[in-house]
């Protein structure tokens, strides 16, 4: 297995995608193949014992950065790191890319015909999946690769979701939801009232509209939106667990008694900090492209890296995307 | 002050929506107008002691249920609770109307120009307003009422909710921000790309587009977002909220010395529970339509019932419904 890391895409890079990536080498054995300016990513490898890992850098002379507009730099950036280290899996050179960087750039230059993977025949648009934190890991697709969306997109999200939950968590016919404003017949926008058919014609083991209660509670394994609304209900998420977590901390330290029972309490609150984890996780998934891709968060910390790493060589070992080609392709 | 309390409204109606009325009741000392089934109602007031308060019967022979459509119950159901008690305040009879009923239907009837409110002149869509359960108290508009908006739909979201943080809260110019998947140029959905200019260009204290995180960390007192990402944005938080309290809670419970620190640290988890407790906040106004509603969440119990009469009553004397013909018909 050869994975690609970006080293140029977290916020703190390359510090974490290096310390990363050197981490997975030793875990996972694979061979990995940092792509980004030759000269910082060596200076950084010197800080770790490297000795017996399977560790290449390609130099790319650009980068693409946060603040950079996805169709721009794809067009114009054309020897970037994503540029480069895509074309590593375009050409067979490579198994998986892996980048903490800026997601629409990713998805942009993974979806570039020429010079990226493009998409699996078949597939209208790519979508980005994502596990949501909760005991249950349920995936809700799409997290913000299409912020317009139409009825037959959502169905394919459901398509690409189910498959991938199937292979990767191995549940035989995953629940797949819509997710909605309201259960009741007639809730829904337009976009869901549309796709509601679709997926229930679609021979998917589609379970209906829920609301974001029910999804929490456990009530599908993939949960369909738009990713507009998805990826504002991913970051309600991450903002609502974080504020609980900072006023919970700001209330126990307010009182002598409480600031006991707090330090007492402290494993608890580890166990539900490590579940709530979005590093364990590893990274979103974007289904659709004719290639393994996995985007990790700007946050990334080394940790979050290896995690996105070692989902890349299993969504590859699995086979996802020749599943999603044999599905789509019916 | 008179207010209409629709009996019928909450799930488990008429008890919750009675006993929040003879407490709002004996606590403003408003007069409080009961509507719905007159036997039911008068049974259940039995329970409570209405000396020397001002609580009236009105009877209605039907009521809306929570799964009966929208658009069938406002159109058939004639003489439904909620029927009767908006015709109360069309007919200058009350000043305002509380209801933890159907939510789309209290919209529906609400709307109504012949029977129900109808809306302020210059109004193109009603709006549900919430407020977020945060410690800043934000509004986000709208919550539900629109599963589908247009640019200037939210445009008037951001009106209306900027107008009811300055009469209600006094803020003089309340920050007004759309709520999209992410703050760089480029980003939203074509909703909020086509609205982002009508915003600028509108007046109001505009602060650009945020993210969930942003507004949760108190970045804009109105949070403007189409009814459906709206209420799954909210949906999400409260189903956050929950299942981070119910973990932090099974994990407590599965230690002895955890066990103990939770019990120390009680206080602090009641003081983060009565901060995000949504009964505390009362209800969500409705907004646009031409007179005073105020929508309680179906699990009200009573006390919950007495917080939105509150609600309803500052509303009232706030002269809101003014102050946006106002300013729409500008």
């Amino acid at each position: 297995m050869r994975i690609v890391v970006d080293a140029m895409g977290s916020d703190d890079h390359p510090g974490p995608d290096v310390a990363g990536a050197v981490q997975a080498a030793r875990s996972f054995g694979d061979a990995i193949i940092l792509v980004g300016d030759q000269r910082r990513i060596e200076a950084e490898l010197k800080a770790h014992d490297t000795a017996g890992l399977a560790i290449e850098v390609r130099h790319a002379a650009e980068a693409i950065g946060m603040k950079d507009s996805p169709s721009a730099a794809a067009r114009d950036k054309r020897e970037s790191s994503m540029h480069v280290g895509l074309a590593l899996v375009r050409a067979g050179e490579a198994d998986a890319f892996v980048s903490a960087g800026n997601t629409g750039a990713i998805l942009a230059v993974a979806t570039l015909r020429q010079t990226g993977l493009g998409r699996i025949p078949g597939v209208l648009r790519p979508a980005m999946g994502v596990v949501f934190p909760i005991e249950s890991k349920p995936m809700l697709i799409d997290n913000g690769a299409n912020a317009d969306a139409k009825p037959e997109y959502l169905l394919q999200f459901g398509q690409m979701g189910s498959i991938y939950v199937e292979h990767m968590l191995g549940i035989a016919r995953p629940r797949v939801a819509l997710i909605s404003n309201g259960e009741e017949e007639g809730k829904g926008n337009q976009l869901v009232k549309e796709a509601i058919p679709l997926l229930a014609a679609s021979g998917l083991n589609y379970v209906g509209n829920i609301e974001p209660k029910e999804f929490v509670a456990g009530a599908a394994e993939v949960g369909v939106i738009d990713g507009f609304a998805g990826n504002i209900m991913m970051k309600t998420a991450e903002a609502v667990a974080g504020y609980m977590s900072d006023t919970i901390r700001k209330y126990l330290m307010a009182g002598t008694l409480t600031k006991i029972g707090g330090a007492l309490a402290r494993p608890a609150f580890r166990r539900v900090r490590d579940q709530l984890n979005p590093d364990e996780v590893g990274g979103a998934p974007l289904l659709g492209v004719n290639g393994v891709v996995i985007i990790a968060h700007g946050r990334s910390n080394a940790y979050a890296i290896r995690q996105a790493i070692g989902q890349a060589r299993r969504v590859s070992e699995r086979g996802i995307v020749a599943a999603i080609a044999e599905r789509l392709a019916r």
